[in-house]
């Protein structure tokens, strides 16, 4: 019986990137090494797929195990990402066909995609024209998203630290705008990511105690869901019994937030490669909107890429779940399996205890997951009990990356190019 | 001989809160419990100045030790603060009066006023006029500013929290941008508070790696002071040199930056590709010049009070700075020293060492500190190597509160009022 040769592998990270992403790049990689058996090298795409199409390929191997170590507590995307979707086959067959030219002249038997649904639907399909070119390669998803909007997984490696980083910013907020209420603002507004699903709106309301009625504690008094159509009367009615009644309003609102007519309320006119309105700005407009109505003074923050990015206020859970989706994915790799990838099962939420599981990529590509209604108070301003039950674990624990000079020391990677070995350059 | 009896103190908070006004109230409680021969009790504002004037006072003896404890590690104003700046004694003698007559009332001696320059008028002018009605009261400032704008002390207390908050936020966020650089957000732009001094916008300098010349760890790119003159054309240009080179381009824009005729850039008032009038900040304005002028996609984030309550990523040097002017107010007072307040002194920079020193409340009152000529750099758009090693110690050490199910556990009060002994009422 002779021994399969070891093939080299390929990871891209896709789509916007988190505080944890490194950490699953972290757990693919320190797992890729305990099977040189069957994986040889691992080559990551500078800048996802891009690198696998411009055959631009990071030599993993040239970095030290210290700084793959460091990447656990590194956010953004150490190797680059993209949002860059892949047409579908009939549409762009020339695309894929490529991606298997340059898999085939690096022996690339591998592909790891860390993404979101659209990316778990780019590794089906390079799954399916492999086996139709000949070139059959095992493609697994990693999943990722700070939005949780990943169906089948319990939740997605990359929310529960931007979850943490909104509830801890509501919280320490909300003391600031309580000690100023008495002669200054009355309302204050932070803008939430969240496109389409408001999870991450939802995560503000871990920042209240629950049980309080008043002040602080009571804050985040209004969350404002993509999933609820706003209406502004009944907005600005909540508003002033809150300011009535606690002195003060701390408002949450999701980017995704629309109106009767289905409109975003901030809608910054430009879209992106995947051809989705950039969002921004419903903070100052929904802010502006209760000063308008009652004269109140109003502040209001913006996270943006804070809230994405900030590894120095990640979840430990959601660092241990981001590095085991990474290591699973090495090891339904070598186990032979293929269009899979590891999912996060829940066992119980008191105590929290969870699993990897496995599901079909398929199950995953371009499905949206939504709060759902029992989730969300009758009011729609709120979060519910089992809301609260479902996301208080995935902020749970501390997990500091080391700091030097008073900043967090985070990972920088050579970035070593593996030498092309194609002639033809592809279009982008 | 006879001993004098002790007597009762009033504290209050004022002006903008920060994550460590209340380390400094925490200094201050514990240390007055240690003088009980010469002070009793000490009796908060509720609300600042706002909670003499009306009579409103908080025993602070009626909190516990552990309560007392954790105010060291709780942000915003745990008493309350206001902005409530009294008028000139020939404009408004009746203030002054109502505030001797309270303290009267109450048999206070000591009046420690924990905020920034107009407060340290304030506490002079009560000093002033307590001894001028013939009730001399014992007047020590507690010095407190995210602006860090104080003249004589070395730096503010609340300044080295806000500033390590930046930094980290500043070098996360351009990790998530470099990432995402090659296909999507070309222009970050996070905005900072710092209306007429720049330090804060300063303090972002220390996320760039002293030395690094490319990429994230050289980020910031650009720095916006207030302390100089926004001009359109050469900030476009540097922007447009750092994309070409780096692929993107940080900004870190202070929320006071002007035009050549003195105007806020925030009430540019710049239309969106609507027509529609852009809500808000500097930051939004900034990013979307950059649109304007090449097209490139961008992004912004707008910290506001998120940076001054984040006590979640506190500086340990401020923390401990800060529970040492509380501390040195009162040792003051019971020293007999009057009008006066501790201030922080530095000893060297490398190794960083400080120690409490004192001036007199005059030498601060209505002074404002700006960032000098000499800590940016030629082209305005930096610090140099003399303002990193300025600020650089301010940041130093992590001081991380106590968590419970994931979100910090800061100290809530019971906040109970001493009963009044006045029965007028003070028109506010």
């Amino acid at each position: 019986m002779t021994k399969p040769k070891p093939r080299n592998a390929f990871y891209a990270q896709s789509g916007g990137v988190t505080a944890v992403i490194n950490a699953s790049a972290c757990g693919l990689l320190e797992t890729a090494r305990k099977y040189p058996d069957h994986i040889a090298k691992v080559y990551a795409g500078r800048h996802g797929i891009i690198g696998a199409l411009s055959e631009d390929l990071i030599d993993t191997s040239k970095e030290t195990r210290t700084t793959i170590s460091a990447l656990r507590h590194t956010p953004g995307g150490a190797f680059g990402s993209a949002r860059y979707k892949l047409s579908s086959i009939d549409k762009n067959r020339a695309e894929y066909e490529r991606l298997i030219e340059v898999f085939k002249a690096h022996d690339i038997g591998y592909f790891f995609y860390n993404g979101g649904n659209d990316s778990m639907d780019t590794a089906q399909k390079v799954a399916e024209i492999g086996a139709a070119l000949g070139y059959p390669i095992t493609c697994i998803g990693v999943p990722k998203t700070v939005d949780n909007d990943l169906p089948v997984t319990d939740c997605c490696p990359g929310f529960g630290s931007a979850a943490k980083y909104i509830a801890v910013s509501t919280r320490e907020a909300a003391l600031d705008v309580a000690s100023m209420a008495r002669t200054s603002t009355k309302v204050f507004v932070l803008e939430v990511m969240g496109r389409h699903a408001g999870w991450l709106a939802a995560a503000s309301g871990l920042a209240k105690d629950s049980g309080a009625t008043v002040g602080a504690a009571a804050a985040p008094h209004i969350i404002l869901f993509p999933e609820v159509t706003f209406e502004r009367a009944r907005f600005l009615d909540k508003v002033q019994k809150t300011v009535n009644r606690h002195g003060f309003c701390v408002v949450v609102v999701s980017e995704g937030v629309r109106d009767a007519e289905g409109k975003f309320l901030a809608e910054a006119g430009t879209k992106d490669a995947f051809g989705h309105a950039q969002l921004g700005g419903v903070g100052p407009v929904v802010a502006q909107m209760t000063q308008q109505a009652f004269g109140y003074k109003f502040h209001w923050a913006v996270a943006d890429y804070l809230q994405r990015a900030a590894r120095h206020i990640a979840s430990k859970v959601d660092v241990e779940q981001a590095y085991a989706v990474g290591k699973a994915a090495v090891e339904l790799a070598v186990k032979g399996r293929n269009a899979v990838l590891p999912v996060i099962v829940r066992k119980s939420s008191k105590p929290y205890r969870w699993t990897v599981g496995e599901a079909p990529l398929s199950a995953i590509a371009n499905q949206e997951k939504k709060v759902p209604a029992h989730y969300i108070t009758a009011d729609g301003f709120g979060i519910t009990a089992a809301c609260r039950n479902y996301l208080a674990p995935l902020i749970g624990g501390e997990d500091y990356p080391p700091y030097r000079r008073g900043v967090p020391a985070y990972a920088s990677l050579k970035g070593v190019g593996v030498p092309r070995r194609l002639r033809k350059k592809f279009p982008l």
